[in-house]
């Protein structure tokens, strides 16, 4: 053992509550294809104690492939063409599809939806007032849009995702697609 | 009950499996000073099936400023002057502070160095060979740094946060100061 | 008819060879909720003469999620977690899925080898030779990745879409979930 | 025959219904100055099948320098100093032209309002109205202006292209010379 | 001592009010691992004479810390979930902690917050008013938010930070949690 | 006073060492022309404590002026046409100066070379060895350049500021030319 | 006249070898469609002296689109699906068109080779060898892309333009492409 | 002379018109200090006809170093914080000078109102009116900024450029250090 490591594992001789790994199998660490040979005095990671740790919730990629899904049967019964994305809490699409013929807007209004419905939990129609009234609002706020077409996922009384529609004629029309895309969260088992 | 209210109602008829709730109180719903008047014919916000929901684990906020504190004190003991940050396993930064003195260049070196960590589940120093070689490396990807100074979370076997460093003199030291704050993550509840 | 309309049938008088049309009706027009009167001088839309028009081919919408349903079911069969992007003709994604716990620079990743391989026609990882060599390559190119894991898809010889993936272990393992999407393009009718 | 493309092959093995093909040579596929070698182990590509994929039309580049000529000339005989964008109807820019000075923000003035023409199959002039009331408009999603001198190009009923006018001191002669630039697609052939 | 030294000495001959350091060991000179070999010809490094600088107060790393602590603490007591950013005189954030589970907007609405107050030297909520009226006012000015939520931190006279809060349902409580970040201040020796 | 202002003061109440100021009228506190009124409710303004506080220095905006006109006029001399920037030590530019005739790329250049001579408080002609060797390297940083034409400022021990300079046909003339600029910090008083 | 106009009008009182005019009707002056009553009590507007212009030349546009047309014709001989661009001594582009079929990086790598080569006054081709050899290049410089397929436009010694051109499967295509365009600033006249 | 040189010179071969040189020594050819041999086969540069070309006038740097000045001695005797900045005709900053202790805000303002001055030739206080009204305005052109503050430099009939002054505590006061720094455009050679 070299004195770097040393250096790296008495650092880590003070974690006494941490219990070292030795690897990350499931995390899905990166391997170039040029570097096969096993790395040798790698860094310990440590694993951090139940203390600094929070529980929280997120739709699945099935669900919201599920969200997707149903969207879009809705627009194609509606005749509208749309882009449907789903956001997570965090503020990141995990997942969007752009209807055949829906207009170049259509993505990034749909992003800004459910961007802004995850953010204040509740549907983008029922926000429109906060975008209202003389000088600054929400609406100021980077990544926001207050059209109709963006709700909220909820689970366990909180906000965990956001679906968004852009595309259709009107915010209405637009907000009735991001809910049938919701309704489909129901059916995930049956 | 209006035209609007029953097509949304009706929308969400069909949704049988989902329990209707009537706010999201604890969500956080944002209302700006001027629209203090109850929302009256609010779309129904759903909640999800536990069928489309996964866990995640993040670190606490406070678990986070634990790691910026114990890292600035390593880097005043060691004379260094340095930016720490912590990213989610999401990529987004929760927590940053910018040691006095630190280079411009520190926060954004620290960001990149903790996304890359919390990316591959690693320590940037330890997939260091795997920004090398002829051609396209992983280094071509946005928002990576792959020099020494980023550490990975992990809890229950999966990275959960990134810690990064910048702004020392040489990455082996930023490393150092990271692991210090990853060692904080000990020492939370004692 | 008032001076401006005039003005404007005027300028579209010269064009003899264009048939004015009313109204785009299926062209998905927005009308925002408050402006639900007819425009009632409208500037005339005229179409555009065949000669000025080129077909062009792109894949349904379906199809694309048809791709992300197949990648993703490959990934969870082979225990990664990864995100798969459908970028169209134009650069532009049409169709996006992070799977659950994937890394945070996976889309990024994914999107820029399917951007990587419809622009060039090629699978990244035949690219990957002109990635490489003293000084200036391809790869300087903004959006572009060299890294294994991304195909085209071609119609009628040209290449109409790509199709990306990001987040496994390995860039081989990337594309061979990328040609698992890729595979559900054949069982789209059956 | 190497393990790797015995895999990459397999994958392909299951796609009973496409057309594996050699190469994509009307493509343009890319080869560095540096590779002129044949790749030997190249991934197959496969034809998607005629089910997944959708028509579409677009303006030739012939056509939309032919937009950009003829508008050009009705500014110098209007004595404008104006710049001249095309954009498809995936909201790229495909053709632009900035007249001999032309005011700086001239070009993505013009830019924009084409994308916005070609977004919602109207002239931007007849879509200012969307852009009124209080509170939130489409005018707040990213990349739009409402302001006259936008004009969309349509074919068989849809949208296909889009062209913008910027610099002129007021809106209603920009979308003069973007008619103008309309009126050259009767012009074409003869 | 060789052609290109001597160029660069007698470039900074004529500079006879300057005293020429050898090194700049306390600036954090960064060395990357492969470099470790001293530099033998760098270029002289001048200390500028006094009349051109001034001085300038900014707010300590730890009191940034003591500021986010309190403001997180207040926010606990109140049962929201923000974001608490510091940001300096020269508009870059200093130290940020994003609250478990505060919305995806709260960081871009706490730093704007924070740059807005800095930037005027008054809370956002008192400026209020200059983002108000017909046209174009202050609120156009990139970066800047004139939400409730934002206050300066003061020393001599003049502004030297800026404190921002988003997340909590109304610009008010945000406001109450970032002056109880302020007033952490007082707190920092006893 | 009304109910908020007391919850104001209530919440500075706290606050025993700090001086509670009226007003900040050094601070440059912006009034947009249409809110001439006094705003009589202000939240009360609260000096920090001394501990809270640290020095730092600066370049004066006549020294970075100094530093632009020296810098063109070694140019004129040498024949070149550059750009000539000074970057704080928050990497932000103070002071720019494009030569008549220098290329679009050299305002680029020269702030980058200037923030990367004072992130690291060196020449970036002796920090070029840094960029060097396989893999990861600081040249990744972003705002960085690793080519000759960048100097620090310092004083007392410290970078205060960078001057870079871009433009002419080596990195060497580049260096001569901000060797010059930095040359006139010592005439600024005689 | 009122007191405002007085303060300007003084301030101007001092400008003596200012020719004061009264309105700038060249320069393409916008007034929106709102506001279309006269502008009483504008600022003054001072024509600046002699001494401080400098003359600078340009393309015309008419000589960039003849550009554009004659690089596409021997695209279409060739048979090669590109992006043209023509970019101003100032790094703005000036015109640019998409060839039908091109890929979506050639926009960019048509206009960031014209930049380049207008900044370095030389063919990218010629250019590449500045970005080889270990460490930094110039090849780092934002905007710039060293790939052949850039080629200055010269007059009176000096660059005053540069066309670029993306999409062949070659640079050296690119370049023959480029060169054809140039070719066409000979037959304007004739 | 090998193949590659010859395709080159047999299509310049078709540009009769035009004089071949041989190199542009004036224009500031970068050459990076590694490639120090002679470009032996370079691509011919040729020189455009008179025909294609267009002058134009433009500020020189000593005249807008001169307005930096000016502006800044009119600041410091009305005692205000200012950022001045000086945007040629095609929107590209040329000069910038920030003050000292001037808010982070002042160069974004500044540069955006000497953009807005120079776009539509007359001051900002001036085009405040094209700003007002329901609907989108001009002021939803990116970069641009309609608060007083900018003021075109015109020369010939046209503007030349833009000076635009942020950071006083209103407009009118920004307004009149700009008015000073143009002031001093009659003073360049007396």
């Amino acid at each position: 053992m070299n004195a770097i490591d040393l250096r790296k594992r008495l650092a880590l001789g003070a974690v006494a509550g941490l219990a070292v790994v030795g690897a990350v199998v499931g995390a899905g660490a990166y391997a170039a294809p040029e570097t096969e040979a096993e790395p040798i005095d790698a860094v310990a990671v440590a694993e951090v104690q139940e203390e600094g740790v929070r529980g929280a919730n997120a739709l699945t990629h099935e669900a919201a492939l599920a969200v997707l899904d149903a969207a879009q049967d809705k627009a194609a019964e509606l005749g509208e063409r749309v882009t449907v994305a789903v956001v997570d809490r965090n503020g990141n699409t995990i997942a969007l599809v752009k209807g055949d013929g829906a207009g170049p807007q259509s993505p990034d209004s749909a992003e800004a939806k459910a961007y802004t419905a995850v953010s204040w939990g509740q549907a983008t129609s029922d926000l429109a007032g906060a975008a209202e009234g003389e000088g600054a609002t929400v609406a100021d706020i980077p990544g926001t849009l207050f059209l109709a077409g963006g709700v909220p996922v909820v689970y366990d009384g909180a906000p965990i995702a956001g679906v968004g529609v852009g595309g259709a004629p009107s915010g209405d029309i637009d907000e009735e697609i991001a809910l049938a895309g919701l309704a489909a969260l129901a059916d995930l088992e049956g």
